[in-house]
């Protein structure tokens, strides 16, 4: 993927925008007439990202995206492209990871600031994105939409597990803290007889709680010295 | 939804937040601690949002979640939450979205620049979500994390259709455009009988052509004009 910046003007924006490259994994930044000093500035920035040390200058839009084979451009929200229907972002990124994984270089264009992609650099993509912002405040910071922009390429192209696996307690540790909640209940109160078993009670207020192994085993341990106190081995000499 | 940011330095990250949640039409900005002088200035910043304009201060996180029945914190993708497993953007705006369809108000907290969420403020976090970014630069500018996590509410929250409709060109469109080349071809190439027709070799060359109705409307007028020429009617006295 080559993430193309075209006549950039703030240097905080291409540092925006290399440091979400950097975040989702893409390293080939090329710059389309930026204003000299603020690439400069940005290039010397103390954070620097590697990928801006290692962007690309182009001359014309043409030079940026001559070795692309798939070139997408970005618009506003409410705007109607006269070059392409605007489709979502989720429509083109599908088409945009299949044009990579088969080995194509794609690139993506992000207009200047105040006017976005001229006409010009519009006609030269085969596709125009819009990221789905209000109509009221359609026009997104420039470093803000590169950043949702892969995002987007990440989450679909890396479909990695929603959760931290591993984490959620057993069965087998969910029924032991029950257990030690029940005999808690049954040593300190004057039960109403008629009710529920305690045993109950403990596993229908814990069903729908999504314990982890590790708070299992500390709600084990709370309970546990709490029913030494109950059962009068306060362990203290 | 309630936007939280806590201990947030830097007014331009202020700024951005208040930007990006304009973009995708969130209205409720709380900022808990904020550097005095930070909040001020992205407050009197030229373009400030209303959003900003009508941010709450609070003093703690415990004030700014109060009234709120889910509470999410944010998280860097490589860290591992002590509190909450780490769950990714996607498995959590589900939940939101939920949440804020039954009425709940949901806060989504932010932390600071340099240190991200205090161990403090994820205690009081339902749920950890993370932004899917890569392990060797995890940590995503506050602006851009803030307009990660609302264009996925966004995109989830508000699934609109994926194309501007009515763009794509009637099959009548591309069958008169289809006819118009045929008859070009016909009279311009001493085409080779033993062939396809010409009407279907440019069937088949248009096949795979997402033509929009305007485009087929300027490629007939293309082609009308060339076939004027061709049979000698130039249309000039």
């Amino acid at each position: 993927l080559r993430v193309v910046l075209v006549q950039c003007r703030n240097p905080l924006n291409i540092g925006a925008a290399a440091r979400a490259m950097a975040n989702f994994g893409f390293g080939h930044l090329r710059v389309v007439e930026p204003y000299d000093v603020a690439f400069r500035q940005a290039r010397s920035a103390v954070a620097a990202e590697p990928v801006l040390a290692a962007a690309q200058e182009c001359a014309s839009v043409a030079e940026a995206v001559a070795d692309c084979a798939l070139v997408v451009g970005t618009a506003e929200g409410r705007g109607r492209s006269p070059h392409a229907p605007l489709e979502r972002l989720e429509a083109v990124t599908a088409e945009m990871l299949e044009a990579l994984r088969g080995g194509a270089k794609v690139a993506v264009l992000f207009g200047s600031e105040k006017k976005g992609l001229s006409n010009q650099a519009l006609s030269r993509c085969q596709r125009v994105l819009r990221i789905p912002t209000e109509d009221a405040q359609p026009s997104m910071n420039l470093g803000q939409a590169v950043a949702v922009v892969l995002y987007e390429l990440a989450r679909v192209g890396n479909p990695a597990p929603l959760r931290e696996a591993a984490a959620l307690a057993s069965a087998a540790d969910r029924e032991r803290l029950i257990a030690l909640l029940a005999e808690m209940v049954e040593r300190s109160d004057e039960r109403d007889a008629s009710g529920p078993a305690p045993e109950e009670t403990m596993r229908r207020l814990l069903r729908r709680f999504p314990l982890t192994g590790s708070e299992a085993r500390e709600w084990m341990g709370v309970v546990r010295r709490v029913l030494r106190k109950l059962r009068g081995e306060t362990g203290r000499a």
